[in-house]
């Protein structure tokens, strides 16, 4: 642990993705103090029509 | 938030969806007093075989 | 399935839950055509100061 | 990884969660080929009243 | 309930999805005394490049 | 979106949170171009008897 899930609509690139997961892992390092070894991360990309906001699709185009 | 997140098995049509997520915002709202604009809600559509129930996956043919 | 996974900030009472958990599973049976007795919804009452948006935790006092 | 998260209404003793731990993580090993030491499990332990069943919350006496 | 997630990196056959249901759910049933025909288990199979441990994408090839 | 959940075994502090909320918040600006205010970060504290890794809880002394 930590185990640290990150969603977003749309996609990234593997290179935004490698750079995300550094970063988060040496905040959870530096702040909490957790080895890095012991962080997970994992991305969830979702297409733009499965998250909505305000009750709206933020992917609906019909 | 609040953050809703609906997991099923098989999919939905976006149109499905729309309504589904304009509904369970307008209930966030009438009855926990969310501001509408905060609801997020995600949808995971999950293929049969990966779902059981019981010991059983559901799309499991073999 | 489906399972609902319901995030929030704050607290609900016993009724509020219970009428949302109505009105959510009501509109999966009738949109997504879900049985009702499949239907798992659960509620995670979170502290503020565990929920940050925009990057300021929605409970810091300090 | 793998990253498994138990959720269920009630309590467990803590050796009803170690015998599940190490059950669930021997199944991961042996069906899926996952080194041990690589599986996390973490448990939800929800209230009753936190979770709903066919609409209704399971804990909801009123 | 419970409701049960495995996240991994990578894929399982259905047969070993089939067995690591059927294992897990004899658990659930065996130690927390849970009825098999309320176990949900969902399955969710990352791509690697979604996946980072102590920093670093597990399927990041570039 | 993006919605973050971090969860870990133990507790951190308010000041902790907040300076974790603000850096990954910072970080899916910089890297992932998602605009603060829709950045979601929740924490999930959890006792270390209810998360296992290797089969084995880490908060079980008995």
């Amino acid at each position: 642990m930590p185990y640290i899930n990150i969603r977003l609509a749309g996609t990234l690139t593997n290179e935004q993705k490698q750079q995300i997961a550094a970063e988060v892992t040496d905040t959870m390092e530096r702040i909490a103090h957790k080895p890095k070894s012991y962080v997970y991360i994992t991305f969830d990309e979702k297409p733009h029509e499965d998250w909505a906001i305000g009750g709206k699709l933020l992917g609906n185009n019909k």
